[in-house]
């Protein structure tokens, strides 16, 4: 199989015009197939509280209203994805901005309310990647916004982490598939206060290890439980980077 | 060479719920390969308003500047386009929504400033509409957003009008391709006072003559012009009729 490389990068990085430019000419670097999945909740909060609405987040999850459905559909699907994608056509890299309802390539439902309300949020339920696949085997790179759809006409806001694991676990069965997650270290560390003792490898093992040990703690360990749930799902390679080392051999590589 | 069915609906009908639902109601019923190019200016004026940004029009045509090309980004390629994606999903028809810089199928050039700076709106250089045409052939349809792009990381603001002339030329070399303009007469009106006065079919030779006659004056001239010129081009028929009869029969019939 041939390889794919799907890199998640959050708002903050594609927002900003600088780290943006910059972002696109790393990503344009890797060799291969791509998807680049991204965020944009930044620019959704900015322009949410220029129309005078107020964001409200539980969890570090955004509560979507019938109105702020509106503003992420912009911000998410408009604005952020088609500058990216025109930013990638002029480095001659053959995007497509899509959301889950374009193609149909991802149906979520809305998630059953519990404690909380999330609104207008979506658990994704079906990936469909054969057309996917087969226009990224046509050089081109599917640009994903976080937003699926639930193919009754309702759009819905889906986190982007999401996305772009369903994603590469779909397109495990087309492509030798990387998962690749930037955040805003270059790794996982051994000790979080000295951002070089990247861990280089992470295996089911070794990750237990840590966790008994203390090292990896907190938020980390969510993120690590879902990239071996990836793994096992057929991904094979999730690394975790920074955004300005995605086109390098650099990051934390997590196998099996 | 099959048949393709390029639909051009503007902003109104698809800016309220209800009448969009009836369009895309009517749209899926349309027989064959299709494409359909949406317009959005009354919620791109709308969204503008509220973000304090005052809009100009010269000409019935948008004068963008940076901040206004933010908003029709977001409402165009986000907001309507996707709106009408998820609703078109939700009737098995399998849409897919894109802007001239998706698989880079259309690039403009941002407009010379001659008598007045329209700014970021780009003038159609070039369509590439071989990956389109194969999706095509697959099933997919194309749902196309009044945004092009200039192969050097600008987005710009385009005539739906155009955008849906100029796909409907280049898509002539791969299918039949029937334009269809919508708008909110049943036709070309024999009688501008009465409605139902529909000219069935006009020719070249009964054009001049009904100008001649002062049957046809005004904006419809340049409207006519323009699809006797993508007839020229290589499309089979323009069809101008009202958005509610678009799966039927009706409307002005335009050939050579």
């Amino acid at each position: 199989m041939e390889k794919l490389t799907v890199v998640k990068v959050g708002g903050k990085i594609v927002e900003e015009t600088e780290s943006l430019k910059q972002l696109l000419a790393d990503f344009s670097q890797i060799e291969g197939y791509k998807v680049l999945v991204h965020g944009g909740g930044r620019s959704a909060t900015a322009m949410a509280a220029k129309l005078g609405i107020e964001s409200k987040m539980v969890n570090g999850r955004r509560i979507t209203d019938a109105e702020t459905l509106k503003v992420v559909t912009m911000v998410y699907g408009g604005l952020v994805n088609k500058q990216i994608v025109a930013g990638l056509q002029a480095l001659d890299v053959n995007a497509l901005g899509l959301t889950g309802a374009d193609l149909n390539y991802m149906r979520s439902e809305k998630r059953p309310v519990k404690d909380v309300d999330y609104g207008f949020v979506g658990d994704v339920k079906e990936v469909n990647a054969d057309l996917l696949a087969d226009l990224i085997g046509k050089g081109v790179v599917p640009v994903l916004a976080p937003l699926t759809h639930d193919k009754a006409g309702n759009l819905l806001n889906t986190n982007a982490d999401t996305i772009a694991g369903e994603a590469a676990k779909a397109l495990a069965k087309h492509f030798e598939v990387t998962l690749m997650y930037c955040f805003e270290k270059k790794g996982v560390l051994l000790d979080e206060h000295d951002d070089e003792s990247v861990i280089s490898t992470l295996t089911p093992t070794l990750f237990q290890q840590y966790i008994t040990e203390g090292v990896i703690q907190g938020g980390m360990i969510p993120k690590l439980e879902n990239s071996f749930e990836a793994l096992n799902a057929g991904v094979k390679q999730v690394i975790i980077t920074r955004s300005d080392k995605i086109h390098t051999d650099g990051g934390t590589k997590i196998s099996l």
